[in-house]
């Protein structure tokens, strides 16, 4: 295990009814102006957005709406969003809905306090120094981002996806119910579920070992498979809705990580994809999950995969390449059950842009650490996809 | 799974030589004056003494010594500690220590601004409003304390060791150096290991299920049986005691507990022991656990021991009463393995006050969630255990 630093300043109000806290929040930091931004309209048709209004106006809080944040969130929304926030004197964003929204407001807070192009922030121009305190009200266990300080956003001038992240962007609370993912379309919770599952198989496919981290992988895995089916039968069974939304937190709030360097080669690859295609990130993902399994397994790290196989799947099989071509095919039979698309070309995507991506994926970074991709490793994956 | 609200204020600097980190967060806060308080002198036969003296002296920051806190700490340091604490205007206690060195120093730092008994918190007369930040610089895997704000007291006068907590009690930062544990004493490792475990099946033996925090339960306790008979066979190997540490702490930081109703009754009654008798700790947790067990054990919920024994132990056993017998007997045999006593006897300890154990235990408040208990199960789980 490498030496690491933890650091978890946001405070969660989990379960039915947690809006109830925001009013005493906003009373216990003085806030006089928020910026309420949201996706396309979601919150509306499900009350939330009358929910949070109501509070706003009852603690005679300034609301500055921002709107229409997209799935792949755009860089050019957080210009318009800092503008509003130094404009209206804004205190708190209120960030109300999916990992998307969530990424925009973390942009738009760390933009606030930076005169230059908010696109800095990604190119790694610049870093961020201040950020405004946000209230992050999940709509969709996903990203995790409720609870870390990551953010990505898409330049759709440059055609890139690209991540940041700083302790500054954490945000300040959170509150995660789970009702709020009883009406989402199935799609939406399926490709939910795909992204929680990457961004385990990212930090359990690293070195070095580290036993609990390891073990807690596990665990959110087992959760997720476990209660997938359910929420699929049952949209509105709360344990199941509540398990899967706290397993998407603890699978990307840095528990997992700790003490590891984390692979992330999967995102990275399928950044690429979401940004020329404009593809729901989760959907990628699990297309190509399997795709890199495949790609990266060889006779010195197959136990690593026969130990996920068995400690998740209950694979018996002793030897441990058999075991963890098991493992693999196990976890693509398991997005093929949530109804996700299996291949790229289900999706409409076809091989044309794949030298390009492969390319731009390897432009600002070196990419893999359970094993190093190369430009020819990182099309195969596309083309093993296909 | 219940509502829950999560808070996790405590910085931790996990690894070898964290304690450079030191100075940087001293200077952070302006701290001018602190209390370093410690045990009976293993941190200065270790020379973790030095260092952080040497630390503090380069920062110019006033040192107020408090030496000699007891294993089970006595309420007696806290008057004086907290009195320090006001005569020499300390702004950060420094715990370098066991868990008791930390628990004491949370009732100094909450003491520090309270003008009575500081025994009175303990007994709910009154509760945390303010406290001191705390540092606390860890040199013994066992009972959570560098992140969590609980603390546990022992009174001589009135024979009692009770429990109290507050999120203000939380530390501000912990230093985590598993080198640190390389020289511990055998007995003590092994009573910071029935610790830990303990903390475990206060929680998983608990309502309402919580699917992750339960499988991170078992992943606590994988790690731990993992790893036991190594730091035991090879006391120096960094990995296995940096996976005991780091599973110390997640074990009682709050993560397992979570819209859990922990039992905790094993705590409650093993404090009548060590409050009468001044035991280890963790000694009577490893005699009083497989009694607890078998008394609480029924047809009801042998399904819950039983998913204990599949998951942690591999039992294969499917009948769940008969895998249930197998686990409790499994979980004995680990404690037997580590070389902890089996029996009251063991330790010198005979029937004579167990009716007034059993009833005092009770006095403060009611025992066991997952199943209450009331006195004669108290005398029977002490019986069990002679």
């Amino acid at each position: 295990m490498r030496n690491f630093w933890l650091n978890m300043p946001t405070e969660i109000f989990f379960g039915r009814n947690q809006i109830e806290v925001l009013s005493k929040q906003l009373k216990k930091d003085g806030v006089k102006s928020v910026l309420l931004a949201y996706g396309h309209g979601s919150i509306k048709r499900s009350g939330l957005y009358d929910k949070i209004v109501s509070i706003l106006n009852e603690n005679s809080v300034k609301i500055t709406e921002l709107a229409g944040i997209d799935p792949n969130p755009r860089i050019t929304s957080v210009a318009k969003g800092a503008e509003l926030c130094r404009e209206n004197k804004v205190d708190l964003i209120i960030a109300a809905g999916a990992g998307s929204v969530i990424d925009c407001c973390k942009a738009i807070a760390a933009a606030r306090y930076y005169s230059g192009d908010p696109w800095d922030f990604f190119i790694r121009k610049t870093s961020v120094k201040k950020a405004l305190p946000i209230c992050a009200i999940l709509t969709l266990a996903a990203t995790g981002s409720e609870m870390n300080g990551g953010c990505v956003l898409t330049n759709e001038e440059t055609q890139e996806k690209l991540p940041m992240g700083s302790v500054r962007l954490k945000p300040k609370f959170s509150i995660l119910d789970p009702t709020y993912t009883f009406t989402l379309p199935k799609n939406q919770t399926v490709a939910g579920i795909a992204d929680i599952t990457s961004h385990v198989f990212e930090q359990y496919f690293s070195y070095p070992e580290a036993a609990l981290q390891d073990y807690m992988s596990e665990a959110v895995l087992k959760t997720v498979i476990e209660n997938a089916p359910i929420v699929l039968e049952e949209p509105e069974n709360y344990d199941a809705r509540a398990n899967i939304m706290w397993a998407g937190t603890v699978a990307l709030n840095g528990l997992l990580e700790l003490g590891k360097d984390g692979d992330w080669a999967t995102h990275m690859i399928e950044h690429e994809l979401s940004a020329k295609y404009d593809i729901t990130h989760g959907v990628g993902l699990a297309i190509l999950t399997p795709s890199w399994m495949k790609k990266v397994l060889d006779s010195r790290n197959c136990s690593k995969f026969a130990k996920y196989g068995r400690n998740v799947w209950g694979i018996t099989e002793k030897d441990d390449m058999k075991a963890a071509l098991e493992a693999i095919e196990k976890t693509a039979d398991f997005f093929k059950s949530l109804g996700l698309p299996q291949k790229l070309s289900e999706i409409g995507i076809d091989d044309s842009k794949f030298e390009e991506m492969a390319a731009s994926a390897l432009k600002n970074s070196r990419i893999g650490t359970f094993k190093e991709l190369n430009k020819e490793d990182i099309v195969e994956i596309y083309r093993m996809s296909l």
